[in-house]
C-alpha cells in the first residue's frame, strides 16, 4: 500500500511503501534531518512533528511526555502507515533560501532482471541439459541390438536427436539401469555450444524423471560466493545462499592469493577452500529447495580470470606477471567431481570463458545477461569493485579493459570503511547550514562505519557543502566543530563515539578521501581511454549499466557529482547486480542464449591500459572531482555553482 | 639358402631352407617315415640313410656305429645343410603301389600382413596421433593472448589444423609446460573417426619431440593376451608380448566369466585380472622397446564382447542371457588411465567396436586387418576357436555370426588334448599298410598330448586310412595293436608310454573323435547357415581367410578332408594370424582405415543361429566327415574312394 507523506516546511511530497522508515523517506525526498545514530535510534536527534495522519512507533526515551503527546516522534524509528504530514523542527532545518539548492532525490539505478516468461515466449527456454523420457521396446530375440545403440537409435527415430555419443563412465551402466527401468528410462542430453557438436547423453535414469531437472548458478567471487538453485521445466530460482570465498584468509584481493598459491601446496589449498565454499552452498540451496544432489544436471561457474584458475586448480602465476597471460579464455564442459564439486557424476560443470587475464568470465557473464550484445545503443558495462571491469560496445562491437580501483569501494583503505553489512552507513545528508549530518545505516543499527555506496554519497555531499575541494580536502576555516585535525590529519565527524558501536568517534579523512579520488578516477578515466582508444567520446554513451555487489545501493547523482560515472540520465543507468550470477543462470536456461558466448568473446577487443600511453594522462586529470575538466559534466558543474551562491 | 631333398624309394622332390628337420621336410613333402617320440630323438624309430650329400647331426645312440658308418641318420635330429638324397628304410616303407595313394603336399594357409609401405604409398599412413612441433610467439605486451588460445592459434594459422580442443587436465598443465618448453612445444593430437570430429590435443610436451611417439596395439584373448609396441614413424613393430590372460584362473571360457562376474565383487577381480595382464604385457614392451612410458600416445584394444566389458568393468550378465544383449557395440575414446592402464595420463585408449554378444570388437578387428570390406570377391572369415566366429561376405555387404563350437580346437574334451606348445603332436602321418605313425612334436620334444592342428591332421588321417569311418568309428578288424578298447572305449595309440613325456600312452579316443566332429561341425554349418540365409551356396566362396592363433599350423587338405573348411583351392585361403590384434595394429597407423570402422560395423548384419530353424539340420548333416552330403566335398569324396580301392 502507498502512502503520501508530504514535509514541512519544504512543502515536499514523496510516496513511499506501507512500513517504510520515516527517515528513509526524509532522504528519499532529499529532506535532510540531523541523525548522528545512523537510524538506530540511539541519538535521539531526529525528531520530527506528526501534523497529520498517524504513524507506527517512533516513540522514546529521548522524547519527553509532553512532547510524544504533542507528536513528536524519531523519524528513525517511525514506520509509515497512512498519508502523513511530518514537519521538520528547527533544529535540522536550513533556511528556506537554501530549500532549492536541496540535494536532488535519490536515484538508485533501475534493476536488470532475466525474464523468463519472455525467453519462453521467444522460444529462447531450451535448457542445455535437457531430459527425454524414452520408453523402448524392450530386448528380445530377433531384436537384441546393443543396449546404449537401442537407447541412441531410439531418440534417432522417436525423438528426431542426432549426433549422439555417451562417455564410457555412463556406458557402464546402462545395462543394469535399463533394465532397473523395464526399457523405460529417462536420457538426460546436454546440447552441444555450436550446433554441429555431440549432443552428449550424460545420464539414465530408470522410469519417468522429466519432472525432476535442476541446475545450479555460481558466481565465485573474489570476496563472496554466490550461488542458485534453478528449476529447469519453469526458469524458477528455488533457493539460493551467498558465502564468504574460503580463499579469503590467504589474502583479500587476488594479487595476494596469486602469491600464496607460487608457494608449496598453495595452490592445493586455495583450489580446496574455493571448492569447500561452493560445497558449502551446493548442499545449503540443495536443502533449501528439497531436491535430490543426483537431480543437478548441471553447474554453470564465472569468476574472474584468477578465481576461475584456482577453482580449476591451474597455476595462476603467469596472470599476474608481464605480460600477464591466461591459461585458457575458453574451458571445455567437464564432470564437476572431476574438480572436487559435490555433485553426482554425470553433472555436466560448465565455465564461463573470459577474455584476458584481467576481464575473466564473470565480466562475460555479466555481458551476456545485460544483452549489450544484442543492444543497438552503446553502452558502458562497469563492474564496480576492487577490479574494476569496464566493457563499451553494443551488438557490432565491443572493447574491454580492467582498472585496479584499489578497494576503497569495498571500504578497503578507508579509516572506517567497511563491506555493505548490518551496521553500515549507506546513506548521507549534510545540512548546508548547520553542516550536521543525517546518516542511515544499514538494518538502523548502530553505526559501526561506512560502506562503499555511503562514501561515495558522503564525498559528494561533502563536495556539495563546501565541506571539501574538489581534490578532497578540508576547508579549514568551515563553522563547525566536526571539522577538525587528528594527528596533523584533517577530518569530518560523522558519528560521536557515544552514538556509534565501536566506542570511537566515527570519521572520514583527507586520506579516505584520496583513496576514493584515485578509485573512481580509475574506473573513469579507464572508461575515458577506452573509448578514445575507439575514436568515441564520453558524450556519445547512451546507456550504462552498473554490475558488482554495491551497483544497487550507489546514489547516482552523487556517483555522477564525484566523477565515478560519466554525466548521463539516470534512467539511462541500469543495475544488473550480480552480472556474474545471473549470466550463469541464462547460461542455465538457455542453450541459443549460450551459442552466443563464444561469438561475444571473440567479438571483444582487450585493450590493457599499461600499454595505453594516454591512460596516465586520463588518470591524473580524473583525480578531481568530478575531474578536472569540468566540460565533462556541464550539469555537476552548474549544480555546484549555483550551491555556491 | 634353399637345399633340395631326394626321397628315395619314392622318387619325391622338395626344397626346403638351410636348417629344416630332416623329419619335416619330408612330412611337407607326403613321405612317412615310423616316429613315435615326436621328434625327440627317444624312439629311434625314423632311421633313414643319406645316400648323397650330407646332414648335421642326427646320430644316436639307438643308431649302431656300423649304420652311422653306412650313413644312417635319426631324421628327426638331422638338419638339413646340403642337398641331399635319403633313403626311406623298408620298415618305414609301404608298396610302391600305394605310392600314389600318399596323402598330398601340406598347405597351410598363405599369411596375410600388414604392408607399411604400401600404406605409406596411398598415404594411407596417417596414425590417429601425430605430435606437431609448434614454435610459438612468446607472450609479450600487445600479444598476450591466453596460453591455450596460443597454441590453438598458431595451429589453425601455421599448419591447417581446425576444430581443435583441449581436456581440462592438460589445461591445468599448458601454463607450465609451454614455459618450460620457452614457448617451443610439441602438440599430440588424436584425430577423430568423423571428419567433422574434433581434433583432440591431449598433451603438449616441451620442445621438439616429434621424433618420439609411439602405440601400443592389445588384442584381449579370452585365453591369452597380446601386445605390440609400434613406432609410429615408421609403423615398426618394436616389441610384442603375449601373457596368458589373468583372468583363466576363473574360468577358461566366457561363459564362466560371465557367471563368476556375476557373484561379489567378480566383476570387479576379472576387471583387474586382465588390466593387470595388460600392463605387465606393457611393461615388458616397453622395456624391450627402450622408450619411455609417457611416449605411448594411444593404445588400440580389442576383443571378444565379454573382454571388452569386463576390461571396461561393464556387467557382462546380459551377454549370457536370453536374448543375449551386450552393453555397446561402439564406445568413445577415453584415457587409458580410466580403466586402470598403467600408461600416462593423456594416453588415449580406442576400443574396437563389435557387432553383437558374440561378434564382438576382435572380429571387427580382424575383418580390418583382412580387407574383406574392400574386396571384390565373396569371402568366408573364419575365427577358430572355442567361439567360432563366421563372416561372409564383400565390399557391399557382409554377414556375421557366431558358433559355440566347443574347445576341442584349443585341446579340451580330448582325452590327450593340449595347447600348441612345446610337446604338443602337431603333424601326423599314418602308413596306410602298417598303420605305424609318424609325429612331429612342437619344439621336437617328446610328446605330451595333441594340439588342434595335430587332431585335425590325425582325424583325416585315419580317416583315409580307414582306421575310421565317416562317423568316427575305429575299423574294429584293422590289423594293428594300435586299435583297442580299453574301459569300453575304442582307441587308437599314438605313441607308447616310453616315448612320451608323460609316463603314459597318447591315444585318440572315439569320444574324441566325436568332440572333434561337433565342433567342426558346428562351424561349418554356420557357414552353410549364413550362406543360404542371404541365398548362397557354399560353391559360391571365392575365398576363405583363416582367423585366430591355430589357423597357422592347420594343414588345409586335412581340414578339407574332415569337413571344417569347404572345398576349395588351398591357394584360395588365406592365414591372418591373430587378426584382432592385426586390427589393432592398422587402427593404430592409419586413421583413414580407421574411419571405415564405423561403416563396416554398419554394413555387417548379424544372424543369431539359435532363431535360425535351419541351422540344427545342417548341423547334424555335419556331424560326418567330411559331410553327410558329399556333393559338397567331391574331390574329397573322389580321393577316399581312390584310397579304398
Amino acid at each position: 500500500m502507498i502512502h503520501t507523506i508530504k514535509f514541512l516546511p519544504h512543502n515536499t511530497q514523496i510516496k513511499v511503501e506501507e512500513n517504510e522508515s520515516l527517515i528513509r523517506a526524509a532522504m528519499e525526498a532529499g529532506v535532510h534531518i540531523n541523525a548522528s545514530c545512523g537510524g538506530s535510534g540511539a541519538c535521539g536527534k531526529c525528531r520530527v512533528l506528526i501534523e497529520e495522519g498517524e504513524v507506527a512507533g517512533g516513540i522514546s526515551e529521548h522524547l519527553d511526555p509532553e512532547d510524544r503527546e504533542k507528536g513528536y516522534r524519531l523519524a528513525c524509528m517511525a514506520r509509515v502507515v497512512s498519508d502523513i504530514t511530518v514537519r521538520i523542527p528547527v533544529e535540522s532545518q536550513m533556511e528556506t533560501s537554501r530549500l532549492n539548492r536541496q540535494p536532488v532525490n535519490r536515484h538508485t539505478a533501475k534493476a536488470m532482471h532475466v525474464n523468463v516468461e519472455e525467453l519462453k515466449e521467444h522460444g529462447l527456454f531450451i535448457p542445455p541439459v535437457e531430459k527425454i523420457f524414452l520408453e523402448l521396446d524392450p530386448a528380445v530375440a530377433g531384436d537384441n541390438q546393443a543396449d546404449v545403440a537401442r537407447i541412441i537409435n531410439h531418440l534417432r527415430l522417436h525423438h528426431d536427436e542426432h549426433r549422439l555419443i555417451m562417455s564410457l563412465n555412463l556406458i557402464r551402466k546402462v545395462p543394469d539401469l535399463i533394465r532397473q527401468g523395464d526399457f523405460k528410462v529417462t536420457a538426460t542430453i546436454v546440447r552441444p555450444v555450436r550446433k554441429d557438436g555431440k549432443n552428449r547423453i550424460v545420464n539414465i535414469e530408470p522410469f519417468d524423471t522429466t519432472n525432476r531437472n535442476f541446475a545450479i548458478a555460481v558466481d565465485v567471487g573474489t570476496t563472496t560466493v554466490y550461488g542458485q538453485l534453478l528449476d529447469l521445466l519453469t526458469g524458477q530460482v528455488l533457493a539460493e545462499h551467498g558465502e564468504f570465498n574460503g580463499q579469503i584468509s590467504y589474502g583479500e584481493d587476488v594479487i595476494t592469493r596469486i602469491i600464496f598459491a607460487e608457494k608449496g601446496d598453495g595452490l592445493k589449498i586455495l583450489h580446496q577452500k574455493v571448492v569447500e565454499t561452493i560445497n558449502t552452498i551446493i548442499r545449503k540451496i540443495i536443502k533449501k529447495a528439497g531436491i535430490e544432489q543426483g537431480e543437478v544436471s548441471t553447474i554453470t561457474l564465472a569468476g574472474n580470470s584468477t578465481m576461475t584458475q584456482l577453482l580449476l586448480e591451474i597455476n595462476p602465476t603467469y596472470i599476474r606477471k608481464d605480460p600477464y597471460v591466461p591459461a585458457s579464455v575458453v574451458y571445455p564442459p567437464f564432470n564437476a567431481t572431476q574438480v572436487g564439486i559435490e555433485l553426482a557424476d554425470h553433472t555436466v560443470a560448465l565455465i564461463y570463458p573470459g577474455v584476458s587475464s584481467y576481464v575473466g568470465g564473470d565480466i562475460i557473464a555479466g555481458i551476456m545477461a545485460s544483452g549489450i550484445y544484442l543492444s543497438e545503443e552503446l553502452t558502458l558495462y562497469m563492474d564496480i569493485g576492487t577490479n574494476a571491469e569496464i566493457v563499451i560496445g553494443h551488438k557490432d562491437w565491443m572493447v574491454c579493459t580492467a582498472a585496479s580501483a584499489g578497494p576503497a569501494f569495498e571500504g578497503g583503505g578507508i579509516t572506517f570503511g567497511m563491506r555493505a553489512i548490518k551496521g553500515a552507513i549507506e546513506d548521507v545528508s549534510i545540512n548546508p547550514e548547520t553542516f550536521e549530518p543525517m546518516l542511515i545505516t544499514i538494518g538502523g543499527k548502530k553505526a559501526k562505519g561506512i560502506c562503499g555506496s555511503g562514501l561515495i554519497t558522503l564525498a559528494a555531499r561533502l563536495l556539495e557543502t563546501g565541506l571539501i575541494d574538489s581534490r578532497g580536502k578540508f576547508n579549514r576555516e568551515a563553522p563547525t566543530d566536526r571539522i577538525r585535525q587528528t594527528d596533523d590529519i584533517w577530518e569530518y565527524v560523522l558519528v560521536y563515539r557515544e552514538n556509534t558501536d565501536i566506542d570511537r568517534d566515527i570519521t572520514i579523512t583527507e586520506p579516505d578521501l584520496d583513496n576514493l579520488i584515485r578509485a573512481k578516477g580509475a574506473m573513469y578515466s579507464a572508461a575515458l581511454t577506452l573509448l578514445e582508444e575507439i575514436g568515441l567520446s564520453i558524450q556519445d554513451l547512451e546507456k550504462i549499466i552498473l554490475a558488482g555487489g554495491f551497483g544497487s545501493y550507489v546514489d547516482l547523482e552523487s556517483a555522477i557529482t564525484i566523477g565515478l560515472l560519466p554525466e548521463i540520465e539516470p534512467d539511462r543507468v541500469t543495475y544488473l547486480g550480480n552480472g556474474s550470477l545471473l549470466g550463469c543462470k541464462i547460461n542455465s536456461l538457455t542453450n541459443s542464449l549460450r551459442r552466443n558466448v563464444a561469438e561475444v568473446v571473440n567479438m571483444m577487443t582487450n585493450f590493457e591500459l599499461a600499454t595505453i600511453s594516454s591512460y596516465m594522462d586520463h588518470y591524473m586529470g580524473a583525480l578531481f572531482m568530478p575531474h578536472t575538466e569540468l566540460n565533462y559534466f556541464p550539469k555537476v558543474k552548474a549544480r555546484l555553482e549555483a550551491l555556491k551562491k
